[in-house]
């Protein structure tokens, strides 16, 4: 939950004056994302979402977050759409900090996705994907497999604390992954954030992508592992194969895997893993005492990589060799 | 901000199966409140505020709360009106929590109210105690003068902490206030915690009064002293003459105070200010270190309490004579 900020009415009525919205009726601080502070705002006919982005987001990033959802919506894809002030910009300053709008999506997220949700989720990745190919917009991932060691260090003498030999099988990997990280894969731009608190459905209907404030330039694929990691495993930690199927073969048909981004899919997801055990990690050993937010517990992405060392090929995720030729 | 339940949108579409709102389409925790979680639920045409109340709202106040919404909203009182489900009944079960749904009112709080809005408050304030008359439901403040001393004993060995002296500065004002306490003023129904951000304006036209969970059977014109410490001081903890006039002449206007009201003002004003410092006071002392949510600030209240301590008449609150014998 989320809402660093307190925006007087005063404050967001001057700044909604430079847009033209119509009268301002109500706004409700959300309690959703944990970067940003965000209001539910109700103005002339409509609902936006307000975002005051927070010293976490780098305030240098945020045209390209804004660009790159105008750029999808203008391709079809269902996301927030950044509403232009009356001075054609659509990131602004509210309560000192960087602040824009959004249309507001309806929809909800699945708290226990199924297979179908899966196959939903892969379809609309893969169109992401193919909608953002002529995105001029440039980011480097900050949390790529370049990143992981130093954030590795920050947990380094304390990651015994939450499971003994943690901090030893984190560097095996590390070094594992450094050594053989995929290269030369198909690049584009990537959510890689897209867990199911992200993704709307209207009934089984996907209905939106949001919260793309992870975006960058990476490996298409990885945005696959990720996925992968974050609706194919079941609560207790096992790999769900058929959900896995459906999001790989939704996908696919949309935008096909070459035999290359299959055969990484593996190491891909072994990374993924990593990255996700190391943030949750890092925010785990550094939450205050008695801090009224938890954080998510790492080891659950301690088992899922335990999951991916084991995985040999695409087929592991529910990938059938006649599908992989297809 | 509160959301302490995570609602799981089966379990909502389920609990929203009993109702004739149309389908659900969104919902979003909001960072409202500090005793329950709070939705805005977006369903059929509508947005609705959905209510889990959480184990610091006893459930047997529960129907208490939601009846006195419908009554006051029935005799035109613009505040959250529960929505009745396809049984008639308003509270219901969700997440193992008792639930409700009410109306969605459009409207700003004030974080910087002037003398206008001190008048419009008053005036609501005296609409809501004429409007509850007839309301057949009673239920005992439990911060009432008598809980005051239990309270401050869960204070008791480090008010001293927060600043040397207030210890004694408590246990003196208490036994005054128990000594002196008026008695035998009108009682009704009182909102008890009617603060600036329970009050919504459109532009600087009130539009509705909302969180009555505090509200129980007590004295009317402690209510008033409740508003007035919570409306009529400046930021630097002094008060405002001119706004508690425009308050008091409000209320005045529409449900004129007795002599024996007035002259009890200073009295239950002290009262009303004992009544958040001690409220204040315990939470301040109970926070775990290091928690988000930072409590607010107790001192505020022994300020307050300090200048009340030297009123000696409704005149020194900015009620003429000439006004008081009108």
């Amino acid at each position: 939950m989320a809402v660093y900020t307190d925006v007087p009415t005063e404050a967001l009525e001057s700044f909604l004056a430079g847009y033209d919205l119509g009268k301002l009726k109500s706004y409700k601080g959300i309690a959703e994302g944990v970067e940003n502070s965000n209001f539910l705002v109700h103005a002339g006919d409509a609902y936006y979402i307000l975002t005051l982005y927070e010293k976490r987001v780098a305030a240098g990033d945020v045209p390209f977050f804004l660009a790159l959802m105008e750029h999808l919506h203008a391709r079809g894809i269902t996301c927030p759409q950044p509403v232009a002030a009356r001075n054609g910009g659509t990131l602004g300053t509210l309560c000192g900090r960087p602040a824009a709008i959004v249309t507001f999506l309806d929809g909800m997220w699945m708290r226990r996705p199924d297979a179908l949700h899966c196959a939903a989720v892969g379809e609309a990745l893969a169109r992401m994907h193919l909608a953002g190919a002529d995105f001029p917009g440039k980011r480097r991932n900050a949390l790529s497999v370049y990143d992981w060691r130093p954030l590795s260090e920050q947990a380094d003498g304390r990651a015994d604390t939450v499971q003994p030999g943690l901090r030893a099988a984190i560097i095996e990997e590390l070094t594992h992954l450094e050594k053989f990280w995929p290269r030369g894969l198909p690049t584009g731009v990537i959510h890689a954030d897209l867990f199911p608190d992200n993704v709307f459905f209207l009934g089984d209907t996907l209905s939106g992508l949001i919260d793309f404030y992870f975006a960058c330039t990476d490996t298409l694929a990885y945005d696959v592992a990720i996925c992968l990691n974050a609706w194919c495993f079941e609560t207790d930690h096992s790999y769900n194969v058929t959900k896995g199927q459906s999001l790989l073969n939704a996908y696919s048909k949309t935008r096909p895997l070459s035999q290359a981004e299959l055969d990484a899919l593996p190491l891909l997801a072994r990374g993924a893993a990593l990255r996700f055990l190391l943030t949750r990690l890092v925010d785990w050993l550094n939450v205050p005492p008695g801090a009224l937010v938890k954080p998510k517990d790492p080891i659950e992405y301690f088992r899922k990589l335990r999951f991916h060392q084991k995985a040999r090929s695409a087929g592991d995720y529910g990938l059938s060799a006649k599908r992989v030729s297809a």
